[in-house]
């Protein structure tokens, strides 16, 4: 049994999910490789070391430059905000390790470049956490796709859409300032259905675009414990939001297909609502993330009258990575995504293959990314 | 009872539409007013004969300036292409007859000025057949708008989507003729998107915009016969197609709202899903024509353990037109939209009130499509 | 073209339902035979007058005897309460009338079979108005089943589900009244689920069952007025509900195949939510009322892995009963099952053929509803 | 923090997912108690090794007397088909270990009586895995209920539908075989809607059945080998299913409530479609295990004009276990129920209280079964 060693920067949301999918690797993979949890790092001692035990890691370190240095790690893994990813991803390729960064790559196309530079030079394998390729329910969509199922593409629609700040006294967190997070619904939830559209039906050569900020100002986090400042209570202290509530934009690739794109964390009601469509001159492909094990398929080359979007419960073990898991129709959830990310990773690595999307597709959608802002700004169409 | 003479131009789809409207009215509304079917024109005789007698007719017309003129008539409706509105209208209005015009109302934002201009001179009630208006779910989404359920409104999102010419063996239809229908998809099934969006949410303030044109070219009709020509069908001619399979654009309005909008031919397994969500600081609403009994709503003030989008049967005697049909879960179809349209035409010219939406309204929607095919032709975002 | 005079007893709910499917008939159904409105009955002059006069009845009779007996009657239609279903139909069949009667045929078994000996003598065409079976869904659900596509056939399982009467302030209207309405859920809603597996999956051998009334007293009306009593309305007057608010009953059929039947008003947030699905071991079939214009069916005999249930929207030309309507997506209602059942009366009145579901077919709907509730008394499985 | 020792017996389906959840518990459950995977057990060595090593086990042991046996052991957890849970459940709890028993409990009433006695005698925890019990929609449904959301219960209707082995070239495993399984669809899955009969809505007092083996007899595997024997591939050796493929049952409840409850696995389309509907009073509540996430919830007390089904995603930290995930709307899968179950478990252990569904519950539900076995082969209601 290969083993190969991991450590991971960063502790809350994504360093659960991500050490999550480390520790259950093994029980659902029952491979010829598995990954050992070397390692944790965060900067508030305390809290590094209570996620260290509680998500079985054996050891924690408070500087991420010495977890990179630490000569026992084969993978760096990066579950950090955008602002600080280019630092350590490049040291991390430079110290010779295999590197696993957080979506979006960077928060600008300049700091991609270097990074993609980096893990070249480094000969390094890299692959950026656009996790939702790795629902099965998507890989499947992939398949019928990569076998003409649905013939020549016209239209792709995505919706992105959460609700989770259109309360306007959810403070001013990290995600809503431009200087850490990058952007907002752009980048967190926007980059994941640009990812998905190169994935499923290649690349977006063009962009028309809009951004807003529905709400301009939000209570100020207190810098040193975190929660609200007691004059923010009292809703004395706000500060500016730095980045977009939503986007939307329109899209136009090479090979003629259309493409609209909404990223939203003001649809109430709506709450992880990633959601797309994709009609072809064959068929039609559906999906919502909320209801994840299920793809609608609609086979237009069959009998009109028995034509419809099929739903189907993707949970065979014939299905993409559902012979992991349970029996047909025992769903699995979100966070078996990162299960299959990592599975696909340590593949790769024994395999010395290149796993996807690497810091090569995050680049390209990075550039999505930027046209959107420009487009946004000048107001007209602008090429990736 | 008050009865008001209708005359009919055209009788195929939307002439018949019409007809059972006309038809059908007095058995579900029972009211102070009726209409009597007094004359029905088109340019075949023997066609428009028939239309007559199944329709249930009293005459006919081949010549429908004869119509216009005939004294016996109170109100005109026009169900012809685009390209033939303007004269009729205006000649309509001349002669005195309050109008019904089927949408879009013109093929240039010029004419529709002049149809204004005329109906507002000769002091007719008017009417333009956004007929979607009437569906009972969205006529209550309305009113909960209007009661302010929804609150202030970040998000209108539609899309129209049929898929009845993605077939490259479709003959090259009227509809798909500029100089006849003015624009492919975006007269056809966007401009109802549009009526919906200034109906719900308010005016649009500027667009941007792509439109596509999937399949270039389809075989010819044969002029005399209407039905493939022999050379067609060995595939030797073909002509054409000069609107758009697809539009797609995003909009902002002055508001605030921000809305993205498709509408296309071309998504396969659609067959009539006419869909539309808004999503408003309280709440939000979601719709679709497949299944227009319903309508989806989000109470975003609740409880938030439970919340959820709620689907309403919109099928009781307190819901707007429903008093007229059947008991609650007895669903009404597509051509009752028609039916609560002419209901409310009467209602307006016997109780000397504007209906909604006439001319003025389509004006405006013309308005935009206008800015919408500017917006493609200069790849930049355009004010309506 | 052929025309057939009808006379129609009864004008309420039931009564407006079967007027519109009479006056419509000839615009959607363009063939060689129409229907004339001759006369409509009830014993309130003024109302049955004024229901002439809104529905389109040529003339009105307030004594059913006399309708049944003029000469210019071709069809006689009973759409009254079930107690004098059986008189009327007699009457009506001697007189050499073609019958329609609405559902259940009558009250208890010996009457049905009366009525079935009094048209089999008279020789004239008789139907019940099961008018489900003309839901253009189920008809082609029909057709998937004999065309084989569901292969030997397991399970029917159906609930016909509404909930007008969990308000315990509904008062005692006839339609919960045994002496007149002979049954609760049973024979009102029951009684077309059980229609409708005899359509599709055949003949029922046996059944074990219960019933059930939740609320026992319910305010009286007035007998003269029709409204609540003075007395009602303060809560003193009462009286015992004497029918069945829900029924559940299993069923084995002769083939092997096994049921499961419920008929109930307290279905709180149900309003004709009218379902069943049907397994079979090539295939399974799913269908609702409430968005009656789709069938759901997974076709077993495909590739696994793309199996599901697809969603699909009968509303093409090619399907039952749709040739006569609107283009495909544009759905039709309730009431258009009464107009394709009136359709297909006439068509066999004229073409001298068996039209279905006819007494004969009601009568053995009729023994599965006695047979439900002996098995309700006894407290065993009961043959039918 | 205070560990529990775990001994599981039974390595395949439920042993791995009974292992991934003690796996799991601690990453997400922080709290003052931890569970150790001692040792795990199934007879054959090279089998269990592999499996203690896959799955995360300390040791494993080929006898399950052993491991019962082993000082080190706080918690038995038997996995294994139901013909030897009794044997195990007592021996465990004669050497004084806290017991988790598979469902169901036992495949006989007097068995399941025996196994009460001897928890009891023993004062040991004891729990039976009915997991639905844990899907956090299910136990938000529970809140409701005990609420009074739903006023007084009058239906309750349960489909449990597979369709896994409608293919009669499907083996005849253990699960087929009575003398092993105790029955088929009823025990398997029959239960599982039974134990959450109990817990929603409360005890069934009688009840009316069917029951059908379709599939009469099916290929033998090979007693060694565990796979289909050479003859049995040439279709030359069947042995007789001897359990149930589906059962059907009818029930009253001493409060007045109705039920409808289906189990089967010829359900073709279905996959694991555990589905149930509650109507009361004053609302009602719809779930769908393939959707496990979602709860339909109608609320019969608000405004009529805006009542519907609201689809609640089951996903807010305030909702139960969900603080322990994921941000709202990140769903979780099947397996999770496992991960809650044992947390109730430990936590019941450390604080020494009941944890429920115990074995008395599971006897309850054991009585149920039997009394659906007996009314079947009586044709009549017979009470539990």
């Amino acid at each position: 049994m290969r083993e190969l060693n991991v450590g991971l920067i960063g502790y809350k949301f994504m360093g659960k999910a991500h050490s999550n999918a480390y520790r259950s690797l093994r029980l659902f993979f029952d491979g010829d490789v598995t990954v050992v949890m070397k390692a944790i790092c965060g900067r508030d001692r305390a809290a590094v070391k209570s996620a260290a035990e509680q998500f079985g890691w054996e050891s924690y370190e408070t500087d991420w430059r010495k977890l990179v240095a630490r000569p026992d790690i084969d993978i760096v893994d990066v579950s950090t905000p955008g602002n600080v990813h280019k630092e350590m991803v490049i040291a991390a390729a430079k110290a010779g390790k295999h590197v696993v960064c957080e979506k979006p790559l960077a928060n600008t196309v300049k700091d991609a470049k270097d990074m993609v530079r980096a893990v070249k030079q480094a000969r390094v394998k890299n692959m950026v956490a656009y996790n939702y390729r790795r629902v099965p329910a998507i890989a499947f969509a992939k398949q019928l796709i990569d076998k003409g199922k649905l013939g020549t593409i016209y239209h792709w629609r995505a919706v992105y859409a959460q609700d989770w700040i259109t309360d306007p006294n959810v403070p001013l967190v990290w995600r809503l300032r431009k200087s850490v997070a990058g952007s907002g619904s752009l980048g967190d939830i926007g980059s994941h259905i640009i990812d998905l559209a190169h994935y499923l039906i290649g690349e977006i050569a063009e962009v028309a675009a809009t951004m807003e900020t529905f709400i301009k100002e939000r209570p100020l986090l207190d810098a040193t414990t975190g929660g609200l400042s007691a004059k923010s209570r009292r809703g004395v202290r706000k500060g500016k939001v730095t980045v977009d509530d939503a986007v939307l934009f329109l899209t136009r690739s090479d090979n003629g297909a259309l493409g609209s794109f909404e990223a939203t964390r003001f649809a109430t009601g709506r709450k992880n609502h990633n959601t797309f469509e994709i009609n072809g001159s064959k068929g039609s492909i559906a999906f919502d993330l909320e209801d994840m094990n299920r793809l609608s398929y609609c086979d237009a080359t069959e009998d009109r009258d028995v034509q419809g979007f099929r739903s189907i419960l993707v949970t065979n073990a014939t299905h993409p990575y559902l012979a992991a898991y349970w029996p047909p129709g025992h769903i699995i959830g979100w966070e078996h995504t990162f299960i299959n990310e990592v599975h696909d990773l340590v593949q790769a690595i024994v395999r010395n293959k290149r796993v996807r999307p690497d810091f090569e597709d995050a680049l390209v959608c990075q550039k999505v990314m930027d046209a959107v802002e420009r487009a946004t700004k000048e107001k007209r169409w602008v090429k990736v």
